[in-house]
């Protein structure tokens, strides 16, 4: 494993992050639907029969871009992340940062759902063809929320970035249907929604709370799973 | 108006009823990607110029199968309501009768969700054109809470049915994945949902908790507009 980062890469590598690279700027000006393989074999220089050896469908370029998006949300997340403690803070910067890196696709995302929505779909955020985009967001909110100051009650602390993630998709669904400009509606739920995490934060010490705040967190890890 | 419910309908409405009763089956036992408005034709013994006078599009049949299912709904609920006036049990009964209406159509489930999730989609269940077969779940969950006998405290009746529709929609969705026998977890997770509710309504009343719910309730009204 030593000294792999200086191995130059091979031929076959290059002409894979080629078409790669011609998918990800054909997927952001075209959208999902008149992207196609043959399109994209044509930009990158190459042919069908090539672009179907490194890539064996568009749902498989799909997955590029979903780790293309979810690389880039968290290097923005990183250096914000570094510099606050606060909990309620931390959190904001991911879903913000992860927002952000949507907005380019916003005038495709209906056809983007319409392609990922299915149960069947491989580009379904929950298959397992896209758990590893998964995991960086999951990662993400895990981060924000260990990496605070003021720690959650150990008993919210395992469940509670479960529960983000849900949100971040509930969130990303809603601003799939956000048509304000700028998607400004889907930046103020979620500044609402973080007003209303600082004052419901407190309540997760009281002792009455803690049995249905449980129950939630549960019910939560249930709709994931 | 009146002995309008006398008079017998025209050979036009008896032969729009009868293109709906056939694309309703249709819709049932082939799902929404293999009933064309060429085969529902056939089957009901009319032109496809007949058909179309009726119903421009196969959505506006869809728009008759939402109806439908929701009536059926309404129906299914109606004496159950009546006879209980416990709240939670009351929101219970409208949550089941939903799932049992929508599970002859499992099989078709990832179908019409990728047909009606685009925000474009006139079967999108948030449409203007969706609107009259949601105002039927919204009217029944509005009866729920306030035919019950304890009534919640006046500041959260109007605002909770809205919640209550976002979260019928948002179990609906959940539903569609669902691959267990008799879709099992999806039940499984309302009884779980009733169960914290019953938890959780009592603190309704604690002075400490009512702006947080307050909060709650309208951050899910800006979900709805």
């Amino acid at each position: 494993m030593f000294s792999s980062a200086i191995v130059p890469p091979t031929k076959s590598q290059r002409t894979r992050a080629h078409i790669r690279d011609v998918a990800l700027v054909s997927f952001r000006e075209r959208g999902y639907d008149a992207t196609t393989i043959r399109l994209i074999a044509q930009e990158a220089g190459v042919s069908v029969g090539t672009t179907n050896y490194h890539f064996s469908s568009k749902n498989h370029l799909v997955q590029e871009l979903y780790l293309d998006v979810q690389n880039a949300h968290r290097e923005a997340a990183a250096p914000l992340l570094a510099a606050s403690g606060d909990l309620v803070h931390r959190i904001g910067i991911v879903y913000r940062c992860g927002l952000d890196q949507l907005s380019a696709y916003h005038p495709f995302a209906p056809e983007f759902l319409s392609a990922a929505v299915s149960p069947r779909s491989p580009i379904n955020p929950l298959s397992d063809e896209s758990a590893p985009a998964l995991a960086i967001v999951e990662g993400l909110f895990r981060e924000a929320v260990d990496g605070a100051s003021a720690a959650l009650p150990a008993e919210f602390r395992d469940g509670f970035p479960h529960a983000l993630v849900l949100a971040h998709l509930l969130l990303a669904l809603f601003w799939v249907y956000d048509r304000s400009p700028g998607q400004k509606r889907t930046h103020a739920l979620l500044e609402r929604g973080l007003r209303l995490l600082r004052l419901a934060l407190p309540l997760t010490r009281l002792p009455l709370l803690r049995k249905p705040l449980r129950e939630l967190l549960d019910l939560v890890a249930d709709v994931k799973a």
